[in-house]
């Protein structure tokens, strides 16, 4: 049970500073190289990374059925595939390992010397192969802002929304971890009362706020996940900025939905928190209404209470945080999601990657892309600089935050920063 | 240079049937379980299924630049990133290998042991690991009968679908090959005349007639692939049942585009047949009529001229062949989809997979699906047995054959062929 690694007053003989998204009580995975190069699997305690291949050499995690070389690759994948059951023992014993007053690794200097790194030593990863991204489209708000911005402010939903947890196929391939840059798209609009479309730079690049999470191999083909049970299968969320191309959207979305405008980059958080981790800050999702059918009917509370932050900053200046959004908002839920996936019998691999789609709350404020903020450029968001924005531009920096807070602990995601920059220059002649 | 390979006067050793898909002209790819349970990289000819590792193991390959363990995969990855260079050598050296003159192989009887298989001794297996699937949408012929269906006859194809290879991301985890049994899906519907959606079993389960390309690596994130390269990077082709289930189709596919209704399992033909095999098939494509934007434009003959037939048995019964279509139908070439695809950056890996679309021929008896060729229902399709369809029942198993024809020879791709199975039915209780 996960409930010890939860306990608020849990120390750790590691610095923390009382800000810090990974107290002990966190403990998420993520892939990272050493200062030796080498790639590990590792966790986070304050700004120390965790180096979790040494640990198991060094025999700290004698008693938990795990292969020797389980840590010692440049993916989650395996580990994930072990199944919750490992994870929770895995993550428990990190717990304990780095407990105030657990002297085994604390007074052992040669050791602390294999398995510590600060985090200006490593370089993040990403932390799973990911074979499958599905995209979801489950927040209310903000199907209802695009509706209404697109379609009909008075039909704005359209009519399958409140029965499905809409999702659609995304590109694994150009899914990044934070810090890598972005190239601005080249491709197809149409522009204002033009019959004809051009070709060139996107010139309206937009963020989406989204969180995902990652699954573990949760059934055969064929085999349909109950949504009782597909919170089981879920390793854990991350932050996610699915990088869209709004002009390129438009003109090549009917019929078959979004392509180019999505896959040029989607960004992501590098180290992934458990549903462990996040179990203190479980809250109801939204009231749905009308009733879904049986297949994805829950009991309980189903959702978390995520605080999700944006912030934009253009090239050299400090950056502005342009919207405020929560995972709570959100209408569908990762269980239902993860069923509704799979109730045609399609196959979940460990690794795949779901996201929530954009999340927007309530308030012009809480919009979670520009699109929205800027309500299609007619309402310029205010940058700290005095400049303001109705699109990323060249060289602008998008990050996203993700934390959650309550009177005893705070513990988060860290960030997932990227930088947009101007189109792709080819540095050598093909 | 293929042309060798492709000479019609070329001989082999092995005995092969006049009409067999898999002449010497041939050398397809793939990947295979032996009689010993080992998994291999490995080719055809007639009905031999060759070992590429043990003939690689045993010298055949000397002075070909290949890693020792390149056959001894499970995957063709590694093999097809190696690049075209290394494909059109290797399939060279094995034309030369089983040329009827040469004895070097075709007298040691204890090399021919390890080497030869007759099929019945092998079981094939997916030829590559699928990192991303993309599905086009590029007979006009298909997009005009869908639009004229579903939509307006007189504004048929949207007004993007002359301009841009419409294409949209499909599912890589359900993609399976030949022979593999497929469930009928269940999942929501809206019955005519109905606000609300119901649950159940698809009522309408469709084939589509498809082929698909398989990709090297191609490009850095960021790096678009020039048209006039793109098939460079096209390492064969397959043929490829698009499984749909016409009416979750029809109700979840606003505005994010299809999603459970293909993505319950996709079929794909097991040998992957090279481009230098088609290269004497080469035709035009249909002319292009608007020209499309610059970095669309090509010179010269992009298709194949591919024959292409779909066979539908009952249960126990004789198939009738249902339609019969041609892959140089298309409108939009292998080189505009691959060029388009990536004209945004978006990262091509090794092994990744794209779709034609369903491929329907300007006469009714050559639409590529059962929606068109029973029209919406309205003209159920006969077969031999005196039955008819408007849609694949439990039980019934589809074929799709493709084959090149001139007055010289004949090659082919074999078939994919699956049964469509009643609802999955859980064995163990979850």
């Amino acid at each position: 049970m996960p409930i010890k690694t939860n306990d608020p007053a849990r120390k750790t003989w590691l610095d923390v500073a009382p800000n810090s998204d990974f107290p002990i009580q966190n403990i998420p995975f993520g892939v990272f190289l050493t200062r030796d190069d080498i790639v590990t699997i590792g966790t986070r305690i304050g700004d120390y990374a965790i180096d979790l291949g040494a640990l198991h050499q060094l025999g700290y995690f004698e008693g938990i059925p795990l292969t020797d070389d389980i840590f010692l690759q440049d993916t989650l994948n395996d580990f994930i595939s072990d199944g919750k059951k490992t994870w929770r023992a895995v993550r428990n014993r990190i717990s304990e390992i780095f407990k105030k007053d657990n002297p085994a690794l604390q007074d052992n200097e040669e050791h602390k010397k294999i398995v510590l790194f600060t985090m200006d030593e490593i370089e993040m990863q990403l932390p799973v192969h990911i074979g499958d991204y599905t995209d979801f489209y489950s927040s209310k708000e903000h199907a209802t802002n695009i509706g209404t911005m697109f379609r009909d402010p008075k039909n704005a939903l359209m009519p399958n929304w409140l029965h499905i947890p809409v999702g659609y196929h995304g590109r694994s391939s150009t899914i990044v971890p934070s810090g890598t840059p972005v190239y601005r798209p080249m491709g197809q609009t149409l522009p204002a009362n033009e019959k004809k479309p051009i070709f060139g730079p996107s010139k309206l690049v937009d963020f989406e706020l989204e969180t995902a999470f990652i699954t573990t191999d949760a059934n055969v083909l064929g085999e349909p996940i109950a949504v009782s049970e597909a919170e089981d299968y879920i390793f854990g969320m991350v932050l996610f900025n699915d990088w869209s191309a709004r002009d390129i959207q438009k003109w090549e979305y009917v019929p078959l939905g979004p392509f180019l405008a999505k896959n040029f980059a989607s960004s992501i958080s590098p180290w992934i928190v458990t549903l462990d981790a996040l179990e203190p800050f479980r809250v109801p999702s939204p009231a749905q209404d009308p009733q879904p059918l049986p297949y994805l009917l829950q009991n309980g509370d189903h959702s978390f209470d995520i605080h999700l932050e944006v912030d934009l900053a253009p090239e050299g200046e400090a950056p502005t945080t342009v919207t405020r959004s929560n995972f709570k908002y959100m209408y569908w839920t990762m269980a239902q999601q993860l069923s509704h996936h799979t109730v045609n019998g399609c196959k979940v691999n460990s690794g795949d990657m779901m996201g929530s789609g954009t999340i927007s709350g309530p308030t012009p404020d809480s919009y979670g892309s520009m699109l929205e903020l800027a309500w299609q450029g007619t309402k310029p968001v205010p940058l700290n600089n005095g400049e303001t924005r109705t699109s990323i531009q060249d060289n602008d920096t998008v990050t996203i935050r993700g934390y959650c807070k309550n009177d005893q602990i705070r513990l988060g995601f860290g960030d997932v920063t990227s930088k947009l920059l101007p189109v792709y220059k080819s540095k050598t002649k093909r």
